[in-house]
């Protein structure tokens, strides 16, 4: 059976070191001193590895089951709902008006890592309701927020977001679920809605179900989407439950993975919803939380490589499997261990400077979410929104890759279900599909982003990086040749493909399309060569400065030159493909395939 | 629920039009006729589209159960495979004087490419008895292969490989498993194995163990190693069943995917076992036929693929969703269907490209295996013996990635079990890992291979393609632009590579093994090349020549256009990462991990 260890030094460098969170004038930052954010990653780490982590194989094993109407979680599930609901981690970053902690979204996002490491399905009944919480505060009237948002910061009540329909993922303007306004001024949800996550459970008193839906005789398509609070028992005046709604599980679906979370077919039978700010702007309301449910993906997909990385690592020190070519190492053994043969650390180190480049960019991107919201800074809005499809696509791929290179360290017993590696796997691969497929977050960001505000945001990135090389000479040759030449490489590739796009896009759109999903997977490259950089450049100063923890940090400069020396070039590869054209993507009439 | 259609059409392309085997001297071969191996295929094609595809499904549902220490294979399972064995299936290549139909082992490749698509946990079955079959072919006596082959090409007795203990997989020198001799001249077998595919099921009267043992007292590690003959019922002289042996299941393992093939633990207690060739020599009995083995596991690759890709394809021309950005293509729809974006074109470009290229790369490894066996041919034998690694390796990586980006297309029904993408990408995954994990078989190449024979057979590979470029210019600038000129570029990187390792592998070995798995990868790349070059040119040729099939040629070509613009590339980035050596991979300490 697996385990996992929370990696809380890796996190606290992140944030002590590379980013400095504790000097950030953010409002809340300045609480964020280092004693404090290392006692709350222990007390979340200490939490996830000895509650949740050992529940999740049993998730797996079992699933939901759905009886008599009713689903049930798998065993041990409700008990550590409730300690998660006593140590108030579903609020970390909630209004304490409501009952949160009004912590920073960074320390939110760090926790959640941990929670989606440990037990990604079980993390996902209070991510749900953290996301249907964002809805309703974003967007609720002030008597709505005050009848669900406590009871949803407290995970007494949880949340479902309703978009998907049999017919329509992607394409919501196809969407058949309609509202009809009723004369007490709700309305009558009627149709049927599906992969809907934590859609039942008995963990909880209620469900709130946010339920996007059509008025009739409102806008055609997209336009004419409102979003409705659907909640599965309705809340008398004085905050008690009142009756059962007219909504029913219709199926329990299953799946590859995260079995432990119950995905649900939900049937609306004429249910009572009530409408959520404006009528025809349901999608507006769902796209202001985009952002934090989309990086909330990236998360589990690194946050899964994190833990499968963490049991290969323990399975190559341990195995005993032929000798290291260059001498013996283990002479009292039958064999040398795993770790000593290079094909085994060279995937071992794909895997670790994968993870390590990752968790920095989310923080990044939590750190910008956070200036952009507490703030209220523009500039940080439109660059975390240029990067959040390269978070969610570029690290929920690369996170599914590395537990799948994870379970190969395994050899025969990566196939076996007993030991866990598989899970890993299977529970990742869903983080490339839902909140958006990846191909959809390509051409979010080729598409959308990309142009939004007259390519501001982009040139923005590209400063950041412009201005990181140029302050970072100081550092010598070495540091030069080992990580800023090779950001300078990756960046400029990135900007040719962009200048591609630009003069071939015009005139055939497919010619910027063909190549979206090089071009986010390319953007992530360089989004982890920068991160790469700065961690080896804070891992250098510490050396520079005498740290008493000098193994640490040239284990992180090792690292960052793995990454530079062998995943980085990967950009050169994409420019060429992206350079290619639509022409041989396109070049097939569809019955000719 | 997946269908499968052969793909006999692009099958008898290969075997037709790009390798022209009816016209090879080769013995055998001249019976391959058009007409005849179209009959075959077709046949085949019915048996497995109509019987085995609709099984596939309920095998990973149901998968096999332990019963009284007998193991029942999945419903439908024993009727198909009476009709696998009345058809001839299992014996198609072997000798006719145990009752095989002694056609060329290219015909059983391709045979086997479409019990592998239709259903890849049932053809191990039968899989397993044709390798059994070729140990004792090749190292039992007159009187083993009198007792046990005519029975096992039937398939009415069935076979397994027993290599793989708890503690050892990869290095089988550590092997424990005991053969004691007795007095009648048999052996006394005892321990444990693991991972025995086909280890016992309710399909064949009688099952035919192969067993890695140690006799006592013989050489250490793995040069002590003899192979056994230990059937599950002891066989008596007139041919019938004698006394069940001293062997049990022990368990049987919880897959990540092939539910319908019983993976077992297999304990020998004292069995009685019939030593094969000579003592210690095991080894050498078991890398006989380690090529098939391996090619085998690399047609399973690209076949779980094939079918993955005809799913997925049908998907995409069907599900309605968004609009073309160039113009709308179904107006009296709600929506166009997916093939309609690029993105999806991509997906599916990469996944045709893939499954055409690597069933041409294997068709040509089975002709070389032809060659080498029914003419005596050392180079043949050579030159294949070099590629099978790359067969096993790129195809059951590629395979599985295909699967992978195949799901992808159905969005989030791909990860519904009920629709079958996800048993696809599971089924596949195994691939990855048995007949020698994949990092093994970069090894093998690097290590081994390469060098075999003073390096003649990889000279003998570039003379292959420099002498097809050399022959191919005639097609014109076109052709040279688009295919010629990739492949020769790939093929230098390629030499390059190998021109690192011979300079720098000396002085340190992890050199080169650090970049093994880059090459293989890249040996892969640069053989999909020459071969969607040669399928070019056989197209380019027939459309010359006025061919009444312009659309399929066309088709073909488009298709090695996207190759070779898109995928064939990737060998440089293969080259940088090989070529940054041994250092950013072995820099850390294992305690520093």
């Amino acid at each position: 059976m697996p385990d996992y260890t929370a990696p809380t030094k890796d996190m606290l460098f992140v944030l002590n070191d590379v980013l400095k969170i504790s000097t950030l004038d953010i409002p809340g930052y300045d609480e964020l001193e280092a004693d404090f954010t290392a006692a709350v990653l222990n007390e979340c780490g200490k939490l996830t590895s000895e509650v949740l982590a050992p529940l999740n194989a049993i998730g797996d094993q079992e699933g939901c089951r759905l009886e008599n109407g009713v689903v049930r979680t798998p065993t041990g599930f409700k008990d550590a709902f409730e300690q998660v609901k006593a140590g108030g981690w579903a609020g970390l970053d909630c209004d304490p008006e409501y009952g949160g902690q009004n912590m920073p979204y960074i320390m939110a996002t760090a926790a959640s890592e941990m929670f989606g490491s440990a037990n990604m399905a079980f993390s996902m009944y209070q991510g749900l309701t953290h996301g249907a919480y964002s809805a309703i505060y974003a967007h609720g009237s002030a008597e709505q927020k005050a009848t669900y948002l406590p009871k949803m910061v407290s995970c007494e009540w949880t949340g479902t977001m309703n978009l998907t329909e049999p017919h329509c993922g992607t394409d919501l303007g196809l969407m058949r679920t309609k509202a009809e306004p009723q004369e007490n001024g709700s309305y009558a949800i009627t149709g049927q809605k599906i992969f809907i996550s934590a859609g039942d459970h008995d963990m909880a008193d209620n469900i709130i179900h946010l339920v996007l839906a059509k008025i009739p005789d409102g806008p055609k398509g997209i336009k004419g989407v409102s979003l409705f609070i659907v909640p599965k028992f309705l809340v008398n005046e004085d905050g008690s439950l009142g009756q059962r709604n007219n909504l029913s599980v219709g199926k329990l679906e299953e799946k590859m993975g995260i079995h432990g979370n119950s995905t649900c077919v939900m049937n609306y039978d004429g249910a009572t919803g009530y409408l959520v700010g404006d009528a025809h702007k349901g999608m507006r309301a769902m796209f202001t939380m985009m952002n934090e449910a989309r990086l909330g993906v990236g998360v589990q997909g690194y946050a899964q490589a994190e833990v499968a990385y963490q049991n290969a690592l323990a399975y190559a020190k341990d195995r005993l499997q032929g000798r290291d070519i260059t001498g013996i190492k283990n002479p009292d053994g039958p064999a040398d261990p795993l770790i000593v043969h290079p094909d085994i650390r060279r995937n071992l180190m794909e895997q670790k400077s994968f993870v390590e480049g990752a968790r920095a960019f989310t923080y990044w991107g939590a750190n910008l979410i956070d200036t952009a919201h507490r703030k209220n800074d523009q500039d940080a809005d439109g660059l975390v929104s240029l990067l959040t499809p390269v978070i969610k696509g570029f690290l929920s791929d690369k996170g599914f890759d590395m537990c799948v290179q994870a379970q190969q360290v395994y050899g025969g017993h990566g196939y076996i279900e007993e030991w866990g590696m598989s899970q890993f796997a299977r529970d990742a691969r869903i983080a490339m599909i839902y909140e958006g497929a990846n191909g959809i977050q390509a051409l979010d960001l080729v598409g959308r982003k990309m142009a939004q505000d007259g390519g501001k945001h982009v040139m923005a990135f590209f400063a950041v990086i412009m201005s990181f090389i140029g302050e970072s000479k100081e550092l010598g040759d070495d540091f030069e040749t080992a990580f800023l030449n090779p950001l300078k490489a990756a960046s400029k590739d990135l900007q040719a493909a962009a200048t591609y796009f630009a003069q071939n896009g015009i005139k055939n759109p497919n010619n910027a399309l063909a190549g979206s999903y090089d071009f986010m997977h390319m953007f992530g490259h360089v989004c982890l060569g920068l991160m790469w950089a700065k961690m080896a450049k804070a891992s250098h100063i510490a050396l520079r400065d005498g740290t008493d923890d000098a193994a640490f940090h040239e284990t992180k400069i090792a690292t960052g030159r793995y990454y530079m020396a062998r995943q980085l070039p990967a950009t050169a590869l994409h420019l060429s493909r992206i350079q290619s054209g639509a022409d041989p993507v396109m070049a097939l009439d569809a019955a000719n395939f």
